[in-house]
């Protein structure tokens, strides 16, 4: 599968310059949005008619996940894998679904874009097919959902918002990790002010996934790997970043202003290539690669005067962890390398009894209505449910989506940002404000339910 | 207390700017050093004749724990306030020690580095007069050790290397949590391959210091705080840094290449500062400073492609930490929030059994001689007595010390060099190489006793 043929954008390293030439190119804040799609609620849809475009590992769990939400319809699903297609279609049809579907073909997901029978288009194919999907979806008249990161370059940063904005469609990227319980928790006590005002986040992406990045199987002809290699910096900033920028209320309230970023060497990938070359000579085209340092660490300033350290290191032997740290004038909470934990002062954590006393207490009410439901059903343990239901909610409802294109830019942007930060001895680079200003305005997302909610789980 | 009429170094904001302009005039690596200090072995001294200056917090707690250690003498204290002159007194009495006292005058000091019959100047004093006095005591022919940061601009450190160098006196900074047991279980683990090559470390001061700091009593004309209001960056780096430095080899064997730091706000002082001030007036002449920001993240690459991500909060309402993560090819190390675990994969943490297991089979010899004691006797849980052992023991027996000084002036550079990064929005500093290339050859240190251990603790 040769991606670069698909997007029509050029090799990677090219379109890695276009990212860098493009920053200062970019509309400025002065100029306010055509449209604001910050708050936007789209007309409400009664059922919610869904394409599926990739169905490797994120698109098949969805595929799963999916038809236990009253109000949905799978009318497509496509991949350029035959066997991909067949094992959705038999898990759609074993769920009451009846899609019609793509492969083989490598404009195939266009037909599906192009269906009249369909509000949503469902994007999980590598990243570099993001932008260019779902900017062709939206220009077809569709809602998106897209798999992190949302896009790979600031132009196609701006692409998606332009986009959003002029066709009034919703882009949502699939941040699962915004929906997680303890992520949920935290938002919700930093609303109720019981971390005072915030003072300091951090966020990271530290999982193992050498084998993975190796394996002839589990990304389709490497494309993970290539990223690796072609690339530079935080690669993949969402997960630790989206839920501590929802408690920040970046893009509603606050921005971010400046980032620095730093990388070490690598130590695991080219050592891992050569180690796997000595067995079988297929590696030897992957010994030698400039890979991408084995550690991140960037830093992140708002124009408020907050920050948020982001880590990446997706290769070296280290337990999981997002560390999802929010730190407050008034108390702390930290979730990773252990147990979520709060403290209200300096002398230590809450035990597992206040802990307990704590969850009950401040439960959200997004977790009190299908928190139990989506633990059933999986997904990261539940996450992931949460947050499909809360999207197909919010468009039967007519809600605005808890994130929008201005969230799926700016929190995809870390990854180029990083990378030209690095290109300059970790000198500091102007984060560009793809609300144009919208930010001083813009109010936080509510997950509150006040509104919305009426979904089933089935 | 007006300490700039004791340094002569004229006030704080003009000897940072001094600091910023000494930078690009240091002394490159193509000199190479007048002498060596890393590795050098002063003759061994039967006896170790000690002066103390500075009684206060960290004065007294040396002058209780000192004479638990066989062959020291102490002949001189030395402090402005009577009071702690007297206390320390009657604590030196009660263990047979009979120093002569000095007190009251501001040039009082010098004459304890003046006397004849002394060998080792203990210097725990605010951190403007730490360089002013090691330079002065080691011209005067005497050996220092002396309390973090054993500088506070980039000139002063290069005072503290050159005047080491042409005096042949160690300058040991007093940096103890080198010397806490998971800090040196660790060290010891690294040192015998367990975590395979180091990627990346991590260090913190997280420390709520607010209501010392604003103290009428607690640091000696609030000289702390003055800090956090005329001086900006990472005030207080080395406790989260040496411990890390010694597992990386940095001065002795790689080196820091460049670091880029960044603030936010500050939320706490000045809101404490007002707060004050309604119930007592007197706190209105600390209302409105220019105060530090309460989070710093600085981020440092070395030479040989390692990163430390190193951070720095008195002031929030935190649990202590100084995170002590060290991430390596093979296995993983963290001390805090919780505490001290280990990996050597991406799935778990040891379980208590297992670091039961790991902590018996990796026990330093240094811990292993004289943990149990140092337990006993105390000074932060027993490293502090640790460090003191361990210094007088190497003076004994002729041995270098585990910290020199391009040591001191490396850790202690990461201030003045964080504020220099801050001033120019986050853009990444030079860190300057103190040992002018010596660290390509310089060995790294010997915590093993496979020398020295001689020394009884009574």
């Amino acid at each position: 599968m040769k991606l670069t043929s698909i997007t029509g954008l050029g090799v990677v390293g090219a379109s890695m310059l276009e990212s860098f030439k493009n920053i200062s190119d970019s509309p400025v804040e002065t100029n306010s949005p055509r449209f604001n799609m910050s708050g936007y609620a789209a007309p409400r849809l009664k059922t919610v008619r869904i394409g599926f475009i990739g169905l490797g590992n994120r698109g098949i769990r969805a595929v799963n996940r999916i038809p236990h939400i009253e109000g949905v319809e799978i009318n497509a699903i496509c991949d350029l894998r035959s066997d991909k297609v067949d094992a959705a279609n038999k898990a759609l049809e074993k769920a009451g679904q009846k899609p019609d579907t793509y492969r083989g073909g490598m404009e195939e997901w266009k037909k599906v874009c192009e269906r009249k029978d369909i509000d949503l288009i469902y994007i999980t194919t590598p990243w570099e097919l993001h932008t260019p999907m779902a900017v062709y979806a939206m220009n077809h008249g569709k809602h998106v959902c897209v798999e992190v990161p949302a896009a790979t370059t600031v132009d196609e940063c701006w692409q998606l918002v332009e986009t959003s904005e002029k066709t009034k469609k919703h882009c949502m990227m699939l941040e699962n990790c915004c929906y997680d319980f303890f992520e949920l928790l935290t938002l919700n006590m930093a609303r109720q002010g019981l971390f005072g005002e915030i003072i300091h986040c951090e966020g990271a992406y530290l999982h193992d996934l050498l084998d993975q990045n190796f394996s002839k199987s589990y990304y389709a002809d490497f494309w993970r790997l290539k990223e690796n290699y072609t690339r530079k910096g935080n690669l993949y900033p969402t997960h630790g970043l989206g839920p501590v920028c929802q408690v920040l209320n970046i893009n509603r309230g606050d921005q971010m202003d400046y980032l620095v970023s730093m990388s070490g060497n690598d130590f695991m990938m080219n050592e891992k290539a050569k180690s796997l070359a000595k067995a079988d000579p297929f590696y030897n085209q992957f010994v030698g690669k400039s890979y991408n340092g084995n550690m991140n660490t960037t830093t992140i300033r708002t124009k408020k005067g907050k920050t948020i350290m982001l880590q990446h290191d997706v290769t070296s032997p280290r337990p999981y962890s997002r560390i999802h740290l929010v730190s407050g004038t008034k108390g702390t909470a930290q979730k990773f390398p252990l147990p979520g934990k709060i403290s209200f002062g300096h002398d230590e954590w809450a035990g597992a009894e206040d802990m307990a006393k704590l969850e009950k207490q401040f439960t959200p009410p997004i977790v009190a209505k299908i928190g139990e439901m989506a633990k059933r059903i999986g997904g990261h343990g539940g996450m992931d449910l949460i947050m499909d239901w809360r999207t197909i909610d919010c468009l039967r409802n007519g809600l605005p989506l808890d994130q929008d294109v201005y969230d799926a830019a700016l929190w995809s942007a870390i990854w180029p940002l990083s990378e030209k930060s690095l290109a300059s001895r970790s000198n500091s680079v102007d984060v560009p404000d793809f609300t144009r200003g919208a930010w001083r305005s813009n109010t936080p997302i509510d997950l509150s339910l006040s509104k919305g909610g009426t979904t089933k789980v089935i």
